[in-house]
């Protein structure tokens, strides 16, 4: 992350209790699911089935969804380029302190530019904390087909600017961990998809 | 919270997992331990106190430090009078996602506004979410002696500006759930008083 840091006199203050401490109470090891895609995509339907199927195996989970979270920690940003990258920057900040607390965070944002995502991983990585991008690949013409929200039709008459496919870009990622066809897989496929690969990287099992 | 919300078209995911789920997942209630006092108060020390002695009867909690938050998400905010409040707004926002999830998250700041902590409150209360106040009473002189990272001493020589209770004001708590009087108790005193209050309260038993 490259925002400075204007707070001086700060040290970091390690605590007498340590994630793998926090791990091993919760029995499973936190990580970070980062869903990634176009408005309509259906990063929202995977994240919430996600959730329930986790749920019913004893597994904690919590939700940092683009809407809600934008009505509490970043109900002072709107949708610039800049604001865009700073709600960005700061779900990845709140989503490592999840991982670090041992939870599975689902976050499901737009999050359209890759610069954005590459620092949320960073974040994760440089501090040894899982981050697993899930690209939600929907073609444009589908999303706008379904536009759940009637979003597309506000945005192509014109009353939504900086809207992501249409007049705002979205740079897919290139190396995610997943990627899920949401145009072709069921809902049941896509969970079943996402669980295989946290069981194959070990975050399932009691640590 | 008097934060204006600049994103439109933004609404209100529900999940189909609750709060009580993620509780019931968890064997405990969620909680927010605010603690708030002066620099050198003993704020972190009784935090990583209680944390330790939470985690050996295997509760989670997670530790949200003045110094540790602003290294991170809150790493592009400074010390004046309008940082300072969107500092604690911010951490409201997250220690409310964290109880929310089912965690007991102890937040060790200054946070020396009364209207910036009672908002923290207000958030936790509408949303039905254990919020406790701890008021970390020192003397001024008591911690100026202590002077751990030798703040007071750069205050008075004027190398730091908006130093709480130097040439920045404290406005103490009126009805904090809890007082800890750190220059006359024992750290295990001081512990044994939370843990008494969570205990009285019903957070630390299985739901």
């Amino acid at each position: 992350m490259t925002t400075e840091v204007k707070a001086t006199n700060v040290v970091w203050h390690d605590g007498e209790v340590s994630r793998t401490d926090r791990y091993r109470i919760l029995g499973q090891k936190g990580a970070t699911l980062w869903f990634t895609g176009l408005s309509g995509s259906g990063k929202s339907t995977v994240a919430v089935a996600l959730e329930k199927e986790l749920a019913k195996r004893g597994r904690l989970c919590y939700r940092l969804d683009g809407d809600n979270i934008r009505l509490g920690i970043n109900k002072n940003l709107g949708f610039s380029a800049e604001d865009r990258t700073e709600n960005i920057r700061r779900i990845g900040e709140i989503a490592k302190l999840f991982v670090d607390t041992g939870v599975l965070a689902l976050t499901s944002f737009i999050s359209p530019y890759r610069a954005d995502r590459d620092s949320a991983r960073a974040l994760h990585e440089q501090a040894g904390m899982e981050f697993i991008e899930v690209y939600v690949d929907c073609p444009l013409g589908e999303a706008e087909k379904r536009d759940p929200k009637g979003l597309y039709k506000k945005a192509r008459a014109g009353e939504i600017k900086n809207f992501t496919g249409i007049s705002d870009p979205y740079e897919a990622p290139e190396q995610p961990e997943l990627v899920l066809k949401t145009a072709e897989m069921s809902l049941d496929e896509e969970v079943a998809a996402v669980i295989a690969l946290l069981e194959k990287r070990g975050i399932l099992l009691a640590v």
